[in-house]
């Protein structure tokens, strides 16, 4: 095998479109052209957040973006609520610790979405709860959280402070309809580019709040950068070859269309858990999966870690592992970005080789049927 | 004209070779595959830098980095000495001051370099500094300050802190025999990278140093990642693509060979330098100039932004503007990162160009004649 592939949840594969715009001619960034390039790609990332207001750019992965959103928006000693279902809701929590905020852990079994109704309970415990912080999609446990339903009690209430991570561009979330206070993303996932942009993007009563916000930030000062970045570059040097590479991103994605993006995407996660339905398996998040990638536990006494190393030396696919509690117990499937249904068609064959080759008891093609039934939907 | 010339001060022009590294395949970064390249980049960059400890690499520009070595090494309070003698002068001051520090501005006139006494006075007066904050190369007024002397003085008492922006790689700087304590810089001047990645070393009086500071930090942990780069990848998504062009930029500099790298910057500063004197021009940094660019006074009564656009917009060409106090009266030529002799030729017959087009009486030829006069040096 020689042909590498890329089907984990970020980094994900780059079109060459975007690799090439990426080898571009260097510029600087305090010029027209510069500022030209900027303000096209801002107007994109508006689209793409579904927002009327400024979408921040940040040479940074999608943790300093998610940074960016907490220190710019609280004081010290500020009580917020944190939904805490998998890896990245332990990470809003651990950045809530580390510049003194009082976060309320809401736990959250994992795999499962939040229960809207946990919410309000503490939000009826806390009075002076400022702000709720959530996942979108919890990429670790490959949960969707009901951002819309929070967004109902948060409308007039605390902040809604969201990582979109793996939901921004997967699907769709209209930010400023909704009422979604700071939602973060990173490059590196559905927007098709190489890790090393991230993205925050607020709501008016937000930007309000960061006027009053205490905590010390200067490289993520997003009112330093808002200033800078309405006049086409940025407080500091902006990632230019990145930037050329979303403004062909954005390309495509227009191209394609928002809307079949999202399907696109809704329709290989539906492909690929009914696949591995088919194929006898366990899903990680049955109740609420992300469209972004698919949890799948491995059969009892199957040691995933070892699949997943097979999968890589051997057949040159990689796909993410369970972490933490998962470990060695899940395997995790992406279809975010630049993938397409015969990405699905090549991650279940693989998935059908690696448990016979592993012991399991499997009918060869009977995953890939299962895709096939539902990727055959638009063809018909 | 059609053909580009970048001529800045970061960012610079990025090799091919780079660029085509780059747009190499995307692959995850917790992999043996990804490990293998940042372990070669962590050699590298070690040589660069003149450590034998850790270089740090970071997803962020080099202000990120600059951030990272105050909220590393210091606790709320402290008091520091920032020499400020420039535009990154104030940034020390500015990173200080958001975090609460207790930093004392030690001016410096612009174009000046600092004194050595000046320091020794003030660390007299306040027995309680715990670092002194400066730049080795301050690119807005393309001045070099005495690192070497600054290091005989801080060897047993405060913390030497360098901002090296545009200084590591351009000159020899050897951080580990002069006792420099935290060195910070970017991918977008010497590297021959875009800009994107910050990078931080310490020495291990800086390490040790960590553990007791207790500035607030979480996407700049700096002893997080270093438990992550040992590893081979980072504690957060590293730029993945930017260090595929980080392997292969270095590599381009062990071929050159790094001593030849420093002469040739020295060597293309020196011809820049007896250009614009032989034009009749003054240097805004005579008595120690930055090997990374050159700063020359336009004449009385000559705007200098005119003359910048003028180069800019009909001769395709970007050199750098003077700032804040130098705003209109000065122009900055670099000489940094991928550039040889013919870039200095190209610089000088713009200039001799452009400053008859404004009104100034040139002799055509007689500034590149004098930098001919040092880029032949090498070939006799």
């Amino acid at each position: 095998m020689i042909k590498q592939y890329l089907l984990a949840p970020g980094p994900t594969p780059i079109p060459n479109e975007v690799a090439l715009a990426m080898a571009e001619t260097m510029i600087h960034h305090r010029t027209p052209q510069f500022n030209k390039i900027f303000f096209e790609v801002r107007d994109g990332l508006q689209e793409v957040f579904g927002t009327k207001n400024d979408v921040i750019v940040l040479a940074s992965s999608g943790t300093g973006a998610m940074e960016a959103a907490v220190t710019n928006l609280f004081s010290p000693g500020e009580k917020v609520l944190v939904v805490n279902g998998g890896k990245f809701g332990e990470r809003w929590l651990e950045i809530g610790k580390a510049f003194g905020l009082d976060p309320i852990d809401l736990k959250v079994e994992w795999g499962k979405p939040v229960a809207v109704e946990a919410i309000e309970q503490k939000f009826k415990e806390h009075r002076d709860i400022q702000a709720i912080l959530v996942q979108a999609s919890e990429t670790s446990t490959t949960t969707w959280h009901p951002i819309e339903k929070i967004a109902k009690l948060t409308r007039n209430g605390p902040l809604l402070i969201v990582d979109g991570v793996t939901a921004v561009g997967v699907k769709k979330v209209p930010m400023d309809e909704w009422g979604v206070d700071a939602f973060v993303t990173g490059s590196q996932k559905a927007m098709m580019l190489p890790p090393g942009l991230g993205f925050v993007a607020l709501s008016e009563r937000a930007w309000a709040r960061t006027a009053k916000a205490k905590l010390p930030r200067f490289y993520f000062n997003l009112n330093l950068e808002r200033k800078n970045q309405q006049k086409g570059s940025g407080a500091f040097t902006p990632a230019v070859s990145l930037i050329f590479g979303l403004r062909a991103s954005l390309q495509l994605m227009r191209k394609e269309g928002l809307d079949n993006v999202y399907a696109r995407h809704e329709r290989m996660a539906r492909a690929t858990r009914a696949a591995a339905t088919a194929l006898g398996m366990k899903l990680l998040a049955p109740e609420s999966p992300s469209p972004a990638a698919t949890g799948i536990w491995t059969p009892p006494g199957m040691n995933a870690d070892h699949l997943l190393d097979f999968f890589r030396d051997k057949m040159l696919i990689t796909f993410a592992e369970g972490q933490d509690q998962l470990r060695g117990k899940a395997i995790r499937i992406a279809h975010v970005g630049y993938m397409g249904a015969f990405d699905v068609v090549t991650a279940i064959a693989a998935l059908e080789m690696g448990l016979r080759k592993f012991g399991a008891e499997v009918k060869f093609g009977q995953g890939v049927a299962a895709a096939e039934e539902v990727l055959m939907e638009t063809l018909r």
